[in-house]
């Protein structure tokens, strides 16, 4: 009686493994290099426990009471004043997960292509896989033109098919799940691509401002406003827990992201926005972000030779210049998957390469986070990895 | 480019209209009679101050992580304990519209047929139609065989069209937009329809608690655990900037709406919840709900006093026994959609039933919100929305 397209499509594909890791261990007991959460460290109590007080005494009744569907006017105010876009270009949505989610339902019909890049962010190839859309992923190339042919060999296919592209939808900061960004040059080639071929980019960027090395690169929004939607999240730069990103987009798209937003939940939580402006425009944000970045470097740094120094010949890495992961690539023949039981075993965790690869290659990657857990706990879990991936490649 | 299903379907029909209203009017400079607003008057600023705090001290970073998609154990469990329900049938919700918007996105195909009262609740008719439900609304009639024989005449055309009832949606308690509740055994024919025939039933209930007399009437999920999923909301009874809500259903069903909750937004807000967990098990929210419903009593019973004294003839209107709103029937050819211009104009607003009725019937119908404003605005919009309709219908 309860079956329908949401439970088939996705239950088989994408959710069982993921979850029944999650389910099977608890994930502060053992050495978690799954989850994507910030360290707790980092967020700032006493500071929070001050705005919210202000918060109550400045907007009272106003502050628990319905809002506007868009967001709260300090809230939108105080974003397009610190990235410089138009107030009438914010949307704050209630996570930037719902960001993905709106922009999916609000684009895509069943059948209709989506472009990824391959692996990518696995919740957003979910809500992808709700909505029956065609995922074509496209692994990089470091070569500008070859990475340049692959998607115009896709989007030959795709016309071919009749079908149309929707949008590409991309991290090109510090991606989830490898790490690695996009350089200016590439993100203007699949600018010009979407313009050319007339579909809209759906730029999700929650990273972005964690950045511990290099120089800043050019938004694809940036490169072209009217063809990009500009997902970010407060998440990784204030705490997750309240739950609250935003997109930047033409308003006419943040017109139907409007409509659909009033039949998902009317509008996102207002006191937790008035908290999240107060904190933006008394620069505590900044403060706080200039904190975490630093304790976050020290981690990928800690990371990166920790893996120099234990992990078996075969085994490669991505060098993330920011962001909370990095992807681990095993000989090929190794499976992520089947390594869980070894792993979790042992106590310690990953997500496998696989979940994030629409066409299920990958599987001998994964993905370790490297924000969560202190560098005590990721020293002794890498060594511990180290040893068990030694063992089984051996 | 833009162009999809949801936009097409969703803006012809709903919502420019409505939109327009709040688009064209600050609420907070003319008498509003439109809206659901409960009364920023109780909303118990300080002990939500003191909460704060405690959750702060008692929680500290896990109040601002990311959390279970189910919501905080603890909020689940004081649900539980609260309505007498287990807990592993209990799933919080990012406000009770996301729980409507869940539902029907696990459980409908475009062409699926689902039922309703006719009126409904606009933000649930929007939500059904983006998906491109196939709504048919049933009108109320006081005699229980006509009522079971629209149902039955309905069920029987959309099985001669070979289409599928998914669920009855239905507000049984002080119905938005007509006030009005389902008797006990209007409640028990439709859950026998709905066993019988198999479909679900989606119990929408965010007034339950606000009875301002008579005898509290069984839930149609008391009758029917494991055919019914019910829906309730924080909003009504403690505040609606909180956007938190939640679902009680059979365990299989609230399986589904957690793999739909993950590419949704992945979690309900972490602080918000341990906020509304605290309110609740200290028993404030019991003290704040007798104070909500002392104080919506007396406007409601004011508001029923003044139509009594001001409206003209042929003018009629609900009897609400709880809730927040009252449904007002003009003569026949009265057009409240067009009666619009006159009533903003003169700075009166009240939402057109119209809009509330699958069919566009109800065209001389309007819905009246009594909790919002105070005692003598409500006293003087009366005053002048009669004023106004004694004009226009002579």
């Amino acid at each position: 009686m309860y079956d329908n397209k949401f439970s088939e499509d996705v239950s088989s594909f994408f959710r069982s493994p993921v979850r029944e890791i999650f389910k099977r261990v608890d994930l502060n007991s053992i050495y978690s290099f799954a989850g994507g959460y910030p360290s707790a460290e980092t967020f700032p109590m006493e500071e929070i426990r001050r705005t919210m007080s202000e918060v109550i005494d400045k907007y009272a009744g106003k502050a628990f009471q319905y809002g506007a569907t868009q967001g709260v006017p300090e809230l939108r105010e105080a974003v397009a004043a610190r990235y410089g876009v138009p107030v009438e270009r914010v949307q704050i949505t209630s996570s930037s997960q719902q960001g993905i989610d709106v922009c999916t339902r609000i684009l895509v019909n069943p059948g209709d292509v989506i472009l990824t890049s391959n692996p990518s962010y696995l919740g957003a190839l979910q809500s992808f896989c709700s909505y029956r859309a065609d995922i074509r992923g496209i692994s990089h190339d470091p070569d500008l033109e070859t990475f340049k042919k692959a998607y115009e060999t896709v989007l030959s296919q795709v016309e071919a098919e009749g079908k149309q592209v929707k949008f590409l939808y991309m991290i090109p900061d510090f991606q989830n799940p490898s790490g690695e960004s996009l350089t200016l040059e590439e993100r203007k080639m699949l600018v010009s691509l979407a313009q050319e071929h007339g579909f809209l980019i759906v730029e999700d960027s929650p990273y972005r401002e964690l950045r511990y090395e290099g120089e800043h690169i050019p938004t694809m929004y940036s490169l072209a406003p009217d063809h990009v939607i500009h997902l970010r999240s407060f998440s990784k730069i204030f705490a997750p827990g309240f739950r609250l990103g935003w997109a930047i987009a033409h308003p006419d798209i943040l017109d139907k992201i409007y409509v659909c937003k009033q039949s998902l939940d009317l509008c996102p939580p207002i006191f937790d926005q008035y908290v999240a402006a107060e904190f933006l425009t008394s620069g505590r944000l900044d403060e706080n972000l200039a904190r975490s970045i630093d304790l976050y470097k020290g981690k990928r740094d800690l990371l990166l030779s920790l893996l120099e120094k234990h992990m078996p010949e075969g085994v490669t890495w991505t060098h993330p210049e920011g962001g909370l992961f990095l992807f681990l690539t095993m000989p090929d023949g190794f499976d992520a998957v089947k390594f869980y039981d070894t792993a979790l075993d042992a106590g310690v965790a990953y997500v496998a390469g696989e979940f994030f690869h629409p066409d299920r290659s990958g599987k001998n990657t994964m993905r370790l986070n490297f924000s969560f857990m202190s560098q005590e706990r990721i020293t002794e879990g890498i060594r511990l990895l180290a040893d068990l991936l030694r063992h089984e490649i051996a």
